[in-house]
């Protein structure tokens, strides 16, 4: 037994309508739900993509009355997509377009090629091929 | 154009060494790396769990003289896995087996179900069912 698929991933920052500006305008994620001040839901094909401000989740939760566990950090987290290597030309592209400083892109030395770039929060984003895992980008 | 899948995921812990025995022996993951004092990574189907101690990945990086952005947080991240609701009934049998605490164990009001525990680090981990983000779970 083991787990198969990461279906949530969270980063934290302190500026949720800097988030949403950044996120859904220039990286153009759908919204899935914004919740005042606590949180900002993003989906992608089959994962979530779920941005907190810590301030509100490190205290305990009144969320819909459930008893959802406390968390919260603060710093600069790390978050990677995929992308073909033609999609990550594009990105390139459209980031520097919007004013989003490229502050790495290099070729791993077994293959593949890595963006990094950093939301407002100063989370640490990368567009990556799934080849540097041995993984297909098929699933 | 945006974002399709992520690909990496990132945690952050203390004690590599309790969260190799936590993450490998007890929750099955495979490991795909690990590399002394800096990080652990492990392979899902398609994604990758990337575990860091973020003493190190906060300062600049000499891993293999590529210029990788410094990241690393503290508090209590989250990430949560895919499973079926029979999956999840297993699992908390298993982590309870394991001595490993279930924190939280409920069902969404609009259906699915989540229980929630913590790694040695803190981190706030979750099992929970596609269907509570209107996801099929095939992908």
């Amino acid at each position: 037994m083991r787990p198969s698929a990461i279906l949530e991933t969270a980063l934290y920052v302190d500026d949720l309508d800097a988030a949403e500006t950044f996120y859904v305008d220039i990286l153009g994620f759908k919204k899935y739900a914004r919740a005042g001040n606590r949180h900002l839901f993003l989906k992608l094909d089959d994962q979530m993509l779920l941005i907190f401000n810590p301030q509100v989740t490190m205290k305990p939760s009144d969320l819909q009355n459930l008893p959802v566990p406390v968390h919260g950090t603060t710093g600069e987290g790390h978050v990677c997509f995929s992308g073909s290597a033609a999609e990550i030309s594009a990105w390139k592209d459209h980031l520097e377009a919007n004013n989003v400083t490229i502050e790495a892109d290099f070729h791993w030395p077994s293959g593949g090629r890595s963006i990094y770039f950093r939301d407002p929060a100063g989370n640490s984003l990368e567009f990556a091929e799934p080849s540097i895992w041995g993984l297909d980008g098929s699933g």
